[in-house]
């Protein structure tokens, strides 16, 4: 199934069931209202929502049917928040060692020793998540802006010491997200050791998130122990940019990630575990992030010749189906000044209070 | 006024009002279940606690007033979760730069040049905290456990780029911590810039987080300009290791962490911020985490002669005001090994199958 939370002016919006065509959705006020609620109470209130699911796609698909879903309407992606507003947990990975390697590389540094075996992860703010279609504000251009295009999972609980096949078991749903970046502050905060506090400000996430059930069970299924199988399609200013497999070359896959997370402490319902930037060898499928493309240009010329984000770009992250269809919606954010949020913020203020005397 | 939350099985437990001497407690049922819910409509929500925690501490000193507070009961911190039980961030800190200087020092590492204008901040685990009297569960003796008492703050929504002046304002709650570390895993998650994923599993709190104006206003109160001039009690296994002064030395004030945390992203309420291990030049006031200790012996004798702790060591932290009375109530936990609990859990299970059989 699919789920999406939608704007209701509160902090953590109202749940909603979408069709598998992303044509109509449902609000899931019945059942719950929270995304948050639904991980904390898994087995008990999925199955409702599986109900309403089924029901929703034979509305898209048979508008003449109706059945539990009486109160459906067409999707929007712009009335959409992150599917998780805000989180306990984001920890976001570098799981495709070859984004790895030519960052590295580029920067004159040796990979670890253990780079292959223990994967690197960071804990990343996760009270404040942006929406699939959310402008981002940022403070300069100077601060190096950079997407990071990735897949990402949701947990349920996991317990401490988790094998990677149990913790694949704890997967509950699966999206994609963009992790801002701000690149030319991520020296500093790297050499102090304590990881990403300035330079990785926000994430955003797609219009929706799936089940697993989804990407059905054969063995050629495009979710696969662990890999989503599938083109992560990543457009910069309506160019495409990146068009690389997301999974064959994730040298760890998610249950990898979540043993890791899970090590010495188990893992609440709501964790979110992100891939990192997909990233291939055959550079013709391009790049998942500004600064991937400026490393292979630094070891060919010595130099970078492609520049970060400017105010007014644009970016468009989606992933189709083997039916061509978009799995989880896109996301589309532009970069935007941050003195344009506050200036919109004043002037909707004084619209407000201009129709209220 | 003093907010504490109560186990009841569920994942976020139930918001009690405590009144001042931490003798009575009264369930805000009426006003708030949660203490998130409070930290999200704070100007609305607060008012009402207040009115409820006055009452309280009327009964609480002449029983027979009864007023609002008509459901008093006697305040159990073995009954306590976190005050929050799980919160969308905690960011945890080096601010006592003594302490940084230390473990630099014995492990031969020069400190950043910048090392008293740039706190050093890490993003923590929040998924899932440490009530104040829970044991504290770990795999193995040999990872090196460690305590971190401190002094730590939720906030409310702080705007992306707040001033230390604005910060402090932000501030709702002042509470203790201490932060679990598992030394001998953290070299190496240093060493890859990326911060802590599993040298710091969790974090434990007081059983009471409380309001800034409970320390008054006065130009000499205990709670000034971001700092906490009270001193900070820590014994291991009955025995005092530290009566630090949480206030002169504390080289970065709160509202300067939070900051440091909000320059690049504003900050959503319910973010919590600990301020690291208090620590002073002067060591014969102890130390707030092991660590420190061994790295004081290693610069005086070459090598570190106190161990770290070991299953059944017992810790207790805790903070009186200038009354002589606890702040916040105290912490004090139990360092447990894993397979003890996975016992006492199935045991319980059997006990509770026996008994519904």
């Amino acid at each position: 199934m699919k789920l999406a939370t939608y704007k209701d002016g509160s902090r953590d919006g109202q749940l909603v069931v979408v069709s598998r065509d992303l044509s109509t959705a449902h609000y899931a006020t019945d059942i719950a209202n929270q995304l948050q609620q639904v991980l904390d109470d898994w087995n008990f209130i999925s199955p409702q929502l599986q109900d309403l699911y089924d029901a929703l796609n034979r509305v898209s698909e048979t508008p003449s049917s109706v059945g539990l879903a009486r109160h459906a309407f067409p999707f929007d992606p712009l009335q959409c928040m992150a599917p998780l507003p805000r989180a306990y947990q984001w920890a976001g990975s570098s799981a495709y060692v070859n984004h790895l390697a030519l960052l590295r590389q580029a920067s004159g540094l040796e990979l670890a020793q253990n780079f292959s075996t223990e994967p690197l992860m960071y804990q990343g703010a996760s009270d404040n998540f942006s929406g699939p279609c959310d402008a981002l504000p940022c403070a300069s251009e100077a601060q190096g802006i950079d997407f990071e295009a990735q897949v990402a999972v949701i947990t349920g609980d996991v317990p401490l010491g988790a094998s990677p096949a149990q913790a694949l078991d704890g997967i509950r749903l699966v999206l994609l997200a963009n992790q801002l970046n701000l690149r030319h502050l991520m020296a500093t905060e790297l050499s102090t050791g304590f990881g990403f506090i300035q330079s990785k400000p926000v994430a955003a996430f797609t219009p929706v998130a799936v089940t697993l059930d989804e990407f059905g069970y054969s063995a050629d299924s495009a979710w696969n122990k662990g890999r989503l199988n599938l083109t992560l399609q990543c457009n910069w200013n309506g160019r495409k940019v990146g068009r690389c497999e997301a999974g064959p070359e994730m040298t760890f896959h998610f249950g990898q990630l979540i043993t890791h997370l899970c090590k010495t402490r188990q893992l609440r319902a709501g964790t979110l575990v992100g891939s990192g930037p997909v990233s291939n060898q055959d550079a013709s499928r391009g790049y998942s992030c500004i600064a991937e493309k400026r490393a292979l240009e630094t070891i060919q010329d010595g130099q970078p010749s492609t520049a970060f984000m400017q105010f007014g770009d644009t970016l468009r992250i989606e992933m189709k189906g083997r039916d061509g269809a978009s799995v989880f919606g896109a996301i589309e954010q532009e970069i935007v000044p941050l003195e344009s949020v506050a200036t919109k913020r004043v002037a909707t203020a004084r619209q407000a209070g201009a129709g209220s005397s």
